[in-house]
């Protein structure tokens, strides 16, 4: 029996498990990430909740054939190296290396909505496509793509950065100073501050209720209660998210033409099918019909262990591809 | 010596190349497609002028191995078939495998921006890179995509529709219903529009002295006389392609990752350098530095020749990848 350590690493939680051949979790752990501490820090808390997800699944150890995680990027796949991260210490940090020698076994690395992307590839609801699109709307807009049973990361390693294109060219700047990006007006982000912005200029709106006076956050839960309360502002911000996302998303099936799309993250799940109902609206007013041939647009199915299921099924391919023997310790580990 | 037929096949004309094995065009033809004919003679009029290129290489036809050709789609590479077209009588026509019966040697058949982009890719702008992005400003957008010595087709074969993106979601609509279409903007015909809506509005420019009386067109070439004498309308609206040509392909790398894109088409030749440096510069605005690290924006270097020259390399392809007499003829044809 070959068993797999799956990590989910973000800014604000890290998440490991342990998978058995028939891709059951036998054991799991999650903890804050504390992001403001330092790079060593920060790994070895990476570290503490692999090591106590083995303990909680009752597998010893040196039983842990290979490793596989899903990092907040850019970073190298092959070196395991994060390059940079927004929300992260890690700078040039060799985590794969460095967590394969902690567990002794070959590890595999990808971008975290990648290895989300791949899980629902593998285990969820884009099994068997040739290629695959997946759009995670939550606090950004992630995005993976997978092709003939691999990651696509394209020239550069880090592609499908899908929420990083302009829907509205004489739109506002976003933060780097581009205008109009389809992550400035539909993702959760971005919801809210359109929200809020209308608020403050006196439009009227169940959802100024809802605003943690603390953080400044609105949930998704939220917006979905309003929304379905027909809340006039909600209804307004959330259709225009869901109508660029369609938009979008059609260009992207005349671009790179893929089978299926797999919609998933915070507001997808929150907003329900209605929403992803809408995109698939605008997206058919975009695609050509020989474009949308035979092509799906589903809801992700893996919900919150996306990351870490498609993280060890990574780990999964990487033993299946070599004799166990032979797989090599990371390159740049000790 | 294997000697190939290139084809490249237009809505205005139609072209054949004989090429030998050092890519030298031994002989050629060009004639008008007189697209408003039958199906059949329209055909006729393919043969016939690959026929008359054959007769003028002095090549005997029993020694043509293979035959490629460009042509506008949706199509099926693999059958030979043209879907339909919006500028040909053609409608699931089974154009490879006759042509391939005509000149008794096997097919191989492309998208006519995709053709283009693959000759670039083999003897042009673009040779070795392993990801390519073809953007070709003419008439319409067309684009093309080269990955790992293949033309990237998608599940439906036929991706790159490059041109069919939303980049300004409240723009008016194209002749589809598609809002603010990057096509709409910046293709010959989209700048042709602007410019001759906004002289009807009163607007002065010395391009309104340019329009064609009988057609009503406006050159490229016409088009850069005016932007180079300092044409405010002209200046404003050419820019304005270049940026939203930009912030696409800012956008494509983004999610693509490519190694190297080129730049081709009768707009971008007749506006040369400076637009293509206006095209670069909103293309790093949009695209995150590690995506664009390494990869270069370049002028096409083949010209009007890349469409011959592409679908003549794709039938040196197909020779290559089979020996001679195991190459099947079309499977459809006869």
């Amino acid at each position: 029996m070959a068993y797999i350590l799956g990590i989910d690493l973000g800014g604000t939680k890290v998440e490991a498990a342990v998978f058995d051949d028939e891709r059951k979790i036998l054991g799991r752990h999650r903890a804050k990430t504390e992001a403001w501490r330092t790079e060593e820090e920060v790994f070895e808390r990476i570290a503490g909740v692999a090591a106590q997800a083995i303990t909680n699944s009752q597998v010893e150890p040196h039983q842990i054939a290979a490793l596989g995680m899903g990092t907040p990027g850019p970073l190298d796949p092959q070196t395991g190296y994060i390059i940079e991260t927004a929300n992260l210490p890690f700078k040039n940090f060799p985590l794969g290396p460095r967590l394969s020698e902690r567990f002794n076994c070959p590890f595999a690395m990808a971008n975290d909505v990648d290895a989300g992307t791949y899980g629902e590839y593998k285990v969820g609801a884009a099994q068997g496509a040739s290629i695959v699109l997946g759009v995670f709307v939550g606090t950004g807009i992630g995005g993976g793509i997978i092709m003939h049973n691999e990651i696509y990361g394209g020239f550069n390693k880090n592609a499908a950065e899908i929420g990083h294109v302009v829907i509205r060219a004489e739109g506002p700047p976003d933060k780097r100073g581009v205008p109009g990006t389809l992550e400035y007006y539909t993702s959760r982000t971005g919801i809210t501050r359109t929200l809020k912005e209308a608020i403050k200029k006196g439009k009227k709106s169940k959802i100024s209720k809802k605003v943690d006076k603390k953080t400044g956050a609105i949930s998704s839960g939220s917006i979905r209660e309003c929304y379905d309360a027909g809340d006039a502002l909600v209804k307004k911000v959330v259709d225009r998210a869901a109508k660029y996302l369609g938009l979008a998303i059609g260009g992207y099936v005349n671009v790179m033409s893929p089978e299926i799309i797999v919609m998933g993250g915070g507001v997808v799940e929150a907003m329900g099918d209605p929403f992803v109902k809408r995109i698939e609206k605008y997206a058919h007013k975009v695609a050509f019909s020989f474009s949308m041939n035979g092509v799906k647009i589903v809801k992700a199915q893996l919900g919150d262990d996306a990351g870490i299921t498609g993280a060890a099924m990574l780990a999964k391919e990487l033993l299946s591809k070599q004799p166990a023997q032979e797989v090599p310790f990371a390159g740049h580990a000790g």
